[in-house]
């Protein structure tokens, strides 16, 4: 079978274990992020929009984001969380970003409480919030715009990135899930876990929550699953690697006047005949 | 200036070296090809395609390999050739490609004389070409319809790849460059560099020879420029170096439990941050 | 309810009323189709070229007619019938078609056995078909394609548009629904409707019969019904009396040199927001 | 020449006449626009949205806005100038949405001074209006983005709309012309020209004036041209002229139960063929 089928993400949820979750910005990312093992993958707008050599500040559009959230999508058996930024917009914005997402097959998506346009989390000292009422609007109205019942939505809050303390996020969290949210995501660029700890802590469980540990990368998985995190989502580290990767590829060709010296290290060009499933769609030729 | 101007990739083969092109699937792997030296960038329908998980197979629509091409383009300060398979189709359909492209500021367009819908080059054992009237046509009218006379059409043969020898590839590259076509790409995927230098011994000289040395990788370029090569096109390297560095990425942090272990060997945040010229784009803010 | 439920076209198919399906270009001629009580919306490869000003003649892409597709469906609550041309090249073409149909929420499409790049069937004397082996390969592909069983493939016989005979047509559409097709479709460009029915008289009712009577309008929907037909496509009434009406507005407009004239006669802007749907819209407002 | 060339809207601004523009939301309602004798056309958010049956209210994205305008401009031989509502975001937005424009072949931009997401100026009864300040830098930032001189930005002002009097438009429009605004667009939903001249008569002619008459639509060509106008846009006629005949049509072909009734009164398949100049196409036929 070609196209592929895939679980719901709150199918996947669903089951015993922390979900993990790999952030990719195209098809193949994906494929591989799936073929390591894990459960779900992050169509990433940091990754997205780098790959596109352009700031996550909400430039590229919903239709782009959308495009790219859906091309991943189609070549797993598992299920994309898209990251839907602030919702590209208002409450009118949210209904029309569900109705879109889940009409193309997307089973989850991520929106976060900071102003439209966003700016990436990791730049600079704060960042302004919308208000907790107007953003649990926006949830509810997400929840309203979805047409079958396993759509997922999660809440994302920006508190502790925009330099407010744990009890505010706390707090927030408790009014996105009452509002209708189906999880929570917890972001913290602090370098350590101690935030995210005390948060969990703090959190009576209502809906289960979700963490992106870029800053924190030395907690176990285990301790995670300990400390009460249902969804752990490693965002962009394929990226990042893919910039390694290609960095030194491109310079070691250049350098060196031939390719002989990455043969080696690169896939072979029948891995990745592999991956597009070449041989399976020979067989369908007349 | 956020917005890149680049030279027409005829003004860049108008300088005195041999131009080398790497292979591209988006805009940050083409960045990353700059940035090493590249003087071009191949906006690459094997690439595209297996970044998609789908067959390097027309199978992705002329739009998508356009979007695919301009968005590489627009990051660039050197020229995008794009990789325009049999041209999506008949005489017609090459006309709008060629409408369709150098719309979208692409400044080269290379096609090949497969039959629509093509199989990639490296698949199989022989494929049937078009009647060597039939593509000199189209290529004839791929000329007739570009607007500015810079726009550059490259003409690929695939006779050694369909199984036939150096002689008919000479002869049909002698009609096609007799028909229009700016340059000529001899394609083989011999295993040495012997059927290229044949072919190269065999040219004439009335427009220039591009080699895509795939599979013959150890040829170096002082020896290529010395043996009459133009230009040189390492077209899958990079996404090559890509599958293997994220599959080894997310294998690594799922087996280990957290992503400690490859975050040396990763571009961080901030390298990633640069290249999506953050810092410049923040200068806008009101 | 903001986004449309709709019934699939199989749904629609087996009522007890003949299918009256009017040919759309957008979103909008589509929603006025419907309430004019339409039971289908035709996405017509004809419309939605002459949208574009470019010929009927495989030059938009897959992509383009996907959306203009999708865009349409969305926007209804009846279903779509996507006029898919020759599948968009081979088998494989037509295997990814399918997911990519079905994959946007389309529950029917149709192809047609001419030769891919496809010229409009009202152009010239007579057009090239693909073997009957071939097409009935291409339908069975597009039927293991489908993930639902709802889904829907009309194949389309262009014999009588290639000048061959009923006869011809008969056996062709026979092969075809063993094949797997769901319906077939006799297009004819005789200016009456002899033709067809000495198809409809031939036909052993393996599969419902669909019919296009853009040459012989006179034909009454009872006789129709009576004669055997089971769905009939107005396919391009829609964009020809659109085209007329813009005509006429915009000379008024421009020779009256004022827009008084046409108030009248054109839809108020109050008459827009209520296709618009935007008093629905406004309730999400915060 | 298949592909068209137009001159830029500064160049058609630049002859002696008052430029006249309708709104269109397709390709084909821009070339009968033409064809009528307009100048210019006006990629209507309106119009397009309209057809798209959702909101004037920024859901559509930027990417959607953006393929409407250029494949309205790739079909004619004089300008588009895009309706880009309030430039999509902030300042960054700004920038990006001048580059895509630009990017596609766009000459004329039009910005407005509302919030983003914005709501059809014609909607309510008094809207947000962004400070002075802030939309100054939008203009500022839009016109140090574009690359070439021909570039045309025009700065819209809601000041009407959004219930604040002529002095205070006319404040605005002098800040918005000494940011680098091209020319000043001032709207008006009252039932009378009677604002507009008043802000016509205060204007000091730093830049040109557009209007949009759609509520006072009995104003004459020479009138305003007497009264100091420079550009008259048509916005939405065209759209609700078609939606008016494509209601008709739909009706009577259902209620007649066959077509004939309709096919006096629209236009026949050969005029569309010359729409979509397919006798020019079918010359490239090898």
């Amino acid at each position: 079978m070609l196209r592929n089928k895939y679980p719901s993400f709150r199918t996947v949820l669903a089951g015993p274990e922390i979900v993990r979750v790999a952030g990719a910005h195209h098809a193949l990312s994906g494929v591989l992020a799936q073929e390591a093992g894990f459960q779900a993958v992050w169509s990433s707008s940091f990754e997205v929009s780098a790959a596109r050599c352009l700031p996550d500040a909400s430039l590229l559009s919903m239709t782009e984001y959308l495009t790219a959230a859906a091309n991943i999508q189609k070549a797993l058996g598992i299920p994309v969380v898209a990251d839907c930024d602030t919702g590209y917009g208002d409450n009118l914005n949210v209904a029309h970003m569900v109705h879109e997402f889940e009409g193309m097959g997307i089973t989850a998506v991520c929106i976060e409480d900071k102003l439209f346009p966003k700016m990436n989390s990791f730049v600079g000292d704060g960042q302004a919030l919308l208000s907790v009422d107007a953003f649990a609007s926006k949830i509810e109205t997400a929840k309203n715009a979805q047409s079958s019942a396993d759509f997922f939505v999660i809440a994302r809050t920006e508190a502790l990135i925009g330099g407010l303390d744990v009890d505010t996020a706390l707090e927030r969290c408790r009014v996105y899930a009452d509002a209708g949210a189906d999880a929570v995501l917890i972001h913290s660029k602090a370098r350590t876990k101690d935030q995210v700890v005390a948060f969990l802590e703090g959190w009576d469980g209502r809906v289960p929550v979700v963490i992106v540990p870029t800053t924190y990368p030395a907690w176990h998985i285990d301790e995670m699953r300990h400390a009460g995190v249902s969804v752990v989502i490693y965002a962009n580290q394929g990226l990042r690697a893919s910039v390694s990767s290609l960095r030194g590829t491109y310079r070691s060709i250049y350098q060196a006047g031939d390719s002989t010296g990455v043969e080696e290290s690169i896939a072979s060009v029948g891995e990745i005949f592999d991956l597009q499933r070449l041989a399976e769609w020979q067989k369908l030729s007349a």
